[in-house]
């Protein structure tokens, strides 16, 4: 078999064999296929599209080109969730103690953040003592004793997926729906998920820009699961602004144990009911959505989910009074208010950009070398669809220092804001949900 | 400018700039921009195309990466030809005088032959004493004085097209018609050309198996020819069989040595009449292509076009008498009869088995460094059309010993022709001509 034979074929409409798209995987993460033909290879995948067979194919290949967690010592069925990412997004910290605590164990690998994005594991370091490198039996055993535990990704995880990623962003190839779905997929298949319930965010804060685009990856990510023997739902959601109104690490564990007493942001709870309860429905612990949903409230409600929180800081050593106590954590020694110099309604505010005034601040790392600072970061005081009048604090910084850089931050975080005169039409946050079963819009 | 930037406008259908074509070929001739994104571009190209002006772009920035041929001490317009190649072409030998003796200079470059694909340089150099490294000014010397010279390709023409082919090669990006037209017409513009005729052609035996993809390349060709100020014209025939009878370097040139005299093969004279008359046309010597074709008739009967060949010939220390005694020419020891195993027509011969069987023989190179056998060769004796009985003979082989291995060449000569009971159809030689004006079909 030439590779070159294997391009002709996909590029002519062909549908590959799995056979065919095994040996360019094996051959590429080895080093034995060129760069300059895979590219080639995932241009024409592009325009030529893929089976759900040949989905899956590449899918277990990638998450056949590394280490495989092997989670089975762990009782129960194993629930991962993924998210497409975003500003904000402490949905992990809030889903983890909420899901566990009605009886699904999440053993999750979780990562550091990079650039604007922050990471969870970073988010839970900003408690005292936290830490993330427990051996795999100690990983297995606490998930068994309390049903928690996030750790730092560790071991090579689908290398072929890195490798191809890296490759396909700087060769035009990253907006084929085929190929980030098996990215996504190999991922969560390496980690030794049994299902998986993802978090795909559509507007124009994120990657898929319209509803349409974000249910076909929906969809060829439940496919693939299908596929493969892994029990896939995907929850999409609109971001057109961030999630909650926190932005940096402690910020936003103090976030996330507001909405574990069940006073958090409203967006920020509706997603993680909705997320957590498909982990709950794939995990057999509730029969239906509905059911799932009344199950967590109560969670909520009794403080089960805030204990199980603190059982899970405690168990990797980090302070679990900030359960409680959440003065206890890291605190910027000063604030600087961000204030409107317009009246009307905010209509929009760019995540992306608020992403980057928290890195700037010092929340975020610009190189992989970085050292974060926990305490910093930005919090929203208004958000899409407020009125506000001229002088009004649209955010808060907290910072380390007051001086000229901050106050770049400030301007940048001024210009996160579209404010029109005209109120926003209001924009559900919960938009489909798309399972094996079909695509459901709310 | 980024090149993931150009290579996502060509992906979504943009058109490119010249000066966006100018750094990719630029950055890539240097190494600057690597194989994979010039590989996942070139799909892109294949997928959406390019324009005209594109396409020039291109063609004009592959020719300027390397060195370029200043021909312009030669008097006159300098008309060069291109064949897309084929097995026994031996028009350069034929035309190169033919339209020399009608006053048009030809200043011919030409290359070596590999694999199953004959070089005009070798067919030369079957002459006794025939060299091909003349010095620039001796070149264009000769040229002034008697209308003619070819010499072996030399220095770095075009260097980017080189590099770009080899890597379409192994990714699946060959059969782009933009991309294979702006390859040909790089190098005959870096080669000096003022006006191209292009010989391009069709058929199961050819690189564009229907005369709507060659008519296609055809146009492409004569707009990039417009676009960069060269008038291209391109002769489209039909090739489902070897041009002549003869495949292999003295037997070619013997046979181009009857076709000057008026005695070659009628397809051979035809191709040559018209490719030539284009070259008259073009080089300003008649005003239409009948007055042109009447013109260099006259040449073959005047004895013109054979002098022309023996003046050149001697010209680069050649035995001229070969013009005359053919005889003189290297001859093999033995002849082999390749006899047919049933009666019926012939309906098709592979030229491209036959080109491997001339080089199985010693009459091509299999590598680079391989020696040329100039004597051996395949003649054929039926062509399609023809009525052949059980034991006639198809094809002489040319041998310089009779072994096994020779009698393995001759059982590939037999498997070449396809023989069958109903008589084909006949097919006309030449289908149509490409201009600037327009096609006309034959």
């Amino acid at each position: 078999m030439r590779v070159v034979d294997v391009i002709h074929k996909k590029r002519d409409g062909g549908e590959l064999t799995a056979e065919e798209i095994g040996v360019l995987v094996t051959g590429y993460s080895r080093g034995d296929i060129p760069d300059y033909q895979m590219s080639a290879w995932a241009m024409a995948v592009l325009f030529r599209g893929m089976t759900s067979a040949e989905t899956a194919a590449l899918t277990l290949a990638m998450a056949g080109s590394g280490d495989q967690v092997d989670l089975s010592p762990i009782h129960g069925i194993k629930v991962d969730k993924h998210s497409t990412g975003g500003v904000g997004d402490k949905t992990t910290l809030i889903i983890g103690p909420l899901v566990a605590s009605a009886g699904v164990p999440v053993a999750k690998m979780s990562g550091r953040g990079l650039g604007h994005t922050g990471g969870t594991i970073d988010k839970l370091e900003s408690i005292e003592g936290f830490h993330t490198e427990l051996s795999r039996d100690d990983f297995i055993k606490q998930v068994n004793d309390i049903g928690l535990s996030v750790i730092g990704q560790s071991g090579n995880l689908a290398p072929a997926d890195k490798k191809l990623y890296a490759l396909r962003d700087v060769t035009g190839t990253v907006e084929s729906i085929p190929l980030i779905a098996s990215s996504v997929m190999s991922k969560k298949i390496a980690a030794g998920a049994d299902a998986i319930v993802l978090d795909v965010k559509t507007g124009s804060g994120a990657f898929m820009k319209t509803v349409q685009d974000a249910e076909e990856l929906a969809n060829a990510m439940v496919a693939i699961g299908s596929e493969v023997g892994r029990q896939t739902a995907a929850v999409i959601s609109d971001m057109d602004q961030p999630l909650g109104f926190a932005i940096g690490n402690a910020l936003e564990v103090e976030e996330a144990l507001a909405t574990l007493k069940g006073n958090g942001p409203e967006d920020l709870t509706e997603l993680c009911l909705a997320l957590g309860a498909h982990m709950v429905v794939l995990g057999g612990n509730a029969a239906t959505f509905d059911e799932a949903k009344e199950l967590l409230r109560g969670k909520l409600a009794s403080g089960e989910a805030l204990d199980k929180f603190r059982l899970f800081i405690e168990a990797q050593g980090g302070d679990g009074r900030i359960a409680d106590q959440p003065e206890l954590l890291p605190k910027a020694p000063f604030t600087i208010e961000v204030q409107s110099n317009q009246s009307g309604y905010v209509n929009a505010i760019e995540a992306e950009q608020l992403g980057l005034a928290a890195m700037m601040l010092g929340a975020g790392r610009e190189t992989k070398d970085s050292v974060i600072d926990y305490a910093v970061g930005v919090t929203l005081r208004k958000k899409v669809g407020d009125e506000v009048k001229q002088g009004d604090t649209l955010a808060l910084l907290h910072v380390r220092e007051q001086n000229e850089s901050a106050a770049k931050v400030g301007e940048r975080v001024l210009e996160a804001y579209t404010i029109e005169n005209a109120k926003p039409a209001t924009r559900p946050l919960l938009l489909s949900v798309v399972t094996a079963e079909g695509i459901t819009r709310f």
